[in-house]
């Protein structure tokens, strides 16, 4: 695989993002490239583009709602939010950062799980302590995640949130193929055809 | 076909409306469905939901821009833009629903007309004038539409603006079928699985 990397972007706070996760990657491996992922906060496009978190929106909101849980039932999975949500995301996101330069699959197999813990369980993943708790579910320990809380780490997300506001990143899930933008869970089909077809 | 029709509602000044208007009646037929037309005004709901004009959004606007071009070269046209928009489709939901209950596929046909005039040639829609010159163009005379200006034209969008509301549809386009929503151009293909495997 020489081609470059899809790039994932998604919030741990976005169901969307959640769906994507289950999916992208074994997708990915069917059309010939690999992934990167790439947590990120929505918050601070949302305020940019004075959008509100989707499912506070009134009647969108509600409708939101019934489409991620038919899209869960769609993947065979019971779906369940969090009593708080929308949630901070900040420590799922320095978490899978400390994590993903030394072994990028351990970090997606943490978010894997941080997402399942939110949006199957229902439970927060929104305090760090919480987030350590998921890591030692899947056999990791703590030590793993000391880095979450260094100064450098809350840099590199803060450089990563950047990063993906220059390139014009702004919902959840979000994937950029050859320079080429996709939003949304709902592309992912045209993501592949896009690939099998060397765009159009 | 015994049975309910798929519900399609759309904006005329929405380019997701438009790209599924090209579209919708002959995948429906595939899915042995056939479809009402539901021209609606999406620019009450927004107030409502305090949504603004997606075009108009910073960051996510350019992004809509690229998106609705790219799916126009994936349906083999070009796309463009009114230089007045998002526009006033209120003319042409009236022109739509004076025809619609003698002659559906008429009014179809003059939906179809005025979608093309408004973002292949890119030209206005928004006068009654215009929706006039456009009827001409696909061969109906004034006649047809002197309707369009009575008070129970008037009335009759008024209403079923209400009843889109009510539904809880929200966007363009916007499906209901067998009671299920479906928003957006790119859920088309979840109506159509939908359809075949009868929900899940």
């Amino acid at each position: 695989m020489s081609k470059a990397p899809i790039e994932f972007y998604f919030d741990f706070s976005s169901p969307y993002g959640f769906l994507a996760a289950r999916v992208i990657d074994e997708k990915a491996a069917e059309w010939g490239r690999e992934v990167v992922w790439k947590p990120y906060l929505m918050g601070v496009v949302m305020k940019e583009t004075n959008v509100q978190p989707l499912l506070t929106i009134p009647v969108k909101g509600k409708y939101a709602y019934h489409d991620v849980m038919r899209h869960c039932r769609y993947y065979g999975i019971e779906g369940k939010l969090p009593e708080q949500f929308p949630f901070i995301s900040v420590a799922a996101a320095r978490a899978f950062y400390a994590l993903t330069d030394a072994e990028p699959e351990t970090a997606k197999r943490l978010a894997r799980a941080l997402f399942e813990r939110a949006f199957i369980a229902g439970q927060s993943i929104a305090k760090p302590e919480e987030v350590l708790s998921v890591a030692e579910s899947i056999g990791l320990d703590r030590d793993a995640l000391a880095e979450s809380n260094s100064l450098e780490i809350k840099e590199r997300l803060r450089q990563e949130v950047e990063a993906s506001l220059e390139k014009g990143v702004f919902g959840s899930p979000f994937f950029i193929v050859d320079g080429e933008p996709f939003w949304g869970h709902d592309r992912l089909r045209d993501v592949g055809e896009w690939l099998q077809r060397g765009g159009w």
